[in-house]
């Protein structure tokens, strides 16, 4: 099946939907675990599987540095690679080779960086970044863009032309969404009439979903809740919205709340080998003396593998001792936990006692959050 | 059930059998991977289950020094603390006092040394050794031993004379073999007199089972081989018999046909970790360039989750790029090809064509090794 999206039902500006896919459909809205280097750290796929994960994301900048997106291609694309028979979306590297590369200059023709794997040089350009997405063959392919600082206006002003120049050349190199679907990203910072320019221009194109990307990048979260305020109601409401990095548990509440679909975010496994629990009071730091001798799991009433048969004090001293499955357990649950929340806010559109449930998430995480 | 062993079926000197204990029945011959820290490195017990792993050994040196065997009897034993409900063995910590720390200092009562973690002196004494394996819980326990350089005469008439010693004191700090079965470990080096001599000692005492112990700590597969030959001879036919540290493939083989029952091995999880993985071909060094584009899974024929999901490209691709993957998918590989290895032997015992098979192994095997 060629890719499509369905609004099943909303409440408020919320949408519980469907995103079909050559490789399965994803209950929407829903979080994506991030597998950068073409594995969600330390979680196998079929344990991935056993968590209803739906949709995973792998990163163009570290696939094409490391093994390469031809070696991945000419092996039979990203799906066979790293044996995940479900649906993938890939970044565009458009965020990497700022965020991770030390050196790197930008023209409007593209950017020139250096890896930072062994300093070689590198350009990525809106063509190169589809090619290298066609090589890896993921379900949702993204338009080259730039990610400003979003609270710098000349520097956003910039970029919002400059993604839209290149999401043109991103859709003539890839004009047909059948196979992967290419989406748009709406830039404009903190900026209401540049986010609204943005999205605008890209509808103009046609793409069949839009990112909202260039937020969770160090602005607050009143800027980030007040952006998708006025946002969303300027994307289509017949395409899926994608907000790009976010994954803190409230910020997904709020912006499913406000009408976004898709998220996905390194945090869940990237917290965990460093020893934090990811739970309904807020994240718990297992590291921790207090919980040396503690029978309890990470989360009470959680159903993740790591729950239903580890405690805490074991869990410690995997991590005390720098045990592998330290890592491994904590990214079990915290995937879960992200996963089970996002499936919870859908069932709850589904229901119609969305805000009932969000109100009561949002009170219980906020108030432990306040007092760790 | 309370421990028991019965000798099924016998080709040569080989056997078939199995150990019965109140977590479940230990076909043998068995090879146990090692969980030192109460984890088998980078496997969860559920993968040790669908590996049909039978018995795993844990190491009490370092589980006294962290967590702490007072914690994991107070948290209701080492089974429900790693979550593993099937049989465990633990070692005495003789072995570790030595090998792991840069000072100890050993007399008649026991052993004084520092721990490799922070420093801190610790003692242990045949009823310490007995104490914290007791506080552990594991099926099978063993005497504290002292571990020689096998082929030191003179050090090892000492460690002998000292290891029949602290056996009568371990006998007579756990004289019930219900719950946990205490082993006697018969010590020796490389010498016939010796080997003799500590067997008859410890027959004396009367264990439900001996290990062999001293061996695979650096001595020439030949002089293993031959003292494996004159010391299963000496040990009753009705008990286990257990080879301690031993797991490369072709010892496995060798010493099952001499009779031996129970083997343990940190390599497999050990080698994984450096990219290794263990074929019927010999070891291959998945970081070589010669994988990187290799379809191929790691072993042919192979049935472990890694090979029928996995490329040779894939996990090169990961070890290249450190991600924990490559370690769990070349641990669950190599703990299934020895547990696998081993249960072929045993079902060549009971087909009754043992030396057919060990010979067709041990050419292959070998040649490869010769070759690589």
């Amino acid at each position: 099946m060629s890719f499509s999206f369905e609004v099943i039902k909303t409440q408020g500006r919320a949408r519980a939907g469907v995103i079909h896919t050559s490789h399965g459909d994803i209950p929407t809205p829903v979080f994506a675990p991030v597998g950068t280097q073409a594995t969600v750290k330390a979680v196998t796929p079929q344990t991935l599987r056993e968590l209803d994960a739906s949709l995973i994301l792998a990163n163009t900048y570290h696939l094409h540095l490391r093994p390469g997106d031809d070696l991945i291609r000419d092996l039979g694309g990203l799906h066979r690679f790293m044996a995940w028979p479900g649906p993938i979306l890939t970044d565009s590297g458009g965020f990497q080779v700022f965020s991770l590369t030390q050196i790197n200059k930008i023209d409007e023709d593209g950017v020139t960086f250096r890896s930072h794997i062994d300093g070689s040089k590198h350009r990525f350009t809106p063509e190169v970044s589809i090619k290298i997405q066609q090589n890896l063959g993921a379900d949702i392919i993204m338009c080259f863009d730039q990610c400003p600082t979003p609270t710098d206006r000349g520097a956003v002003e910039a970029a919002v032309t400059r993604t839209s120049n290149w999401a043109i050349r991103c859709r003539e190199a890839h004009p047909c969404d059948d196979q992967q679907a290419l989406f748009g990203i709406v830039q404009g910072g903190i900026y209401e009439d540049l986010r609204a320019q943005s999205a605008a221009f890209l509808q103009g194109i046609d793409f069949p979903g839009y990112a909202i990307g260039g937020l969770a990048v160090g602005e607050s979260k009143a800027d980030m809740y007040k952006t998708l305020d006025f946002t969303l109601p300027v994307l289509p409401v017949d395409k899926p919205r994608y907000l790009m990095g976010v994954g803190e548990a409230d910020d997904l509440a709020e912006a499913i709340m406000r009408g976004v679909d898709v998220f996905d975010c390194v945090m869940p496994t990237r917290v965990a080998r460093h020893g934090a629990a990811l739970t309904l009071d807020g994240r718990i730091n297992m590291r921790n003396l207090e919980h040396a001798r503690d029978e309890n799991p990470l989360d009470a009433g959680c159903t993740c593998y790591s729950c239903q048969n580890f405690s805490r004090a074991y869990i410690r001293h995997l991590m005390k001792a720098k045990e592998i499955l330290g890592c491994m357990l904590l990214s079990i649950h915290n995937v879960h936990f992200l996963i089970q929340h996002v499936q919870s806010m859908r069932a709850a559109i589904l229901n119609g006692d969305l805000e009932d449930y969000t109100r009561a998430f949002l009170q219980r995480y906020l108030q432990a959050a306040a007092s760790n």
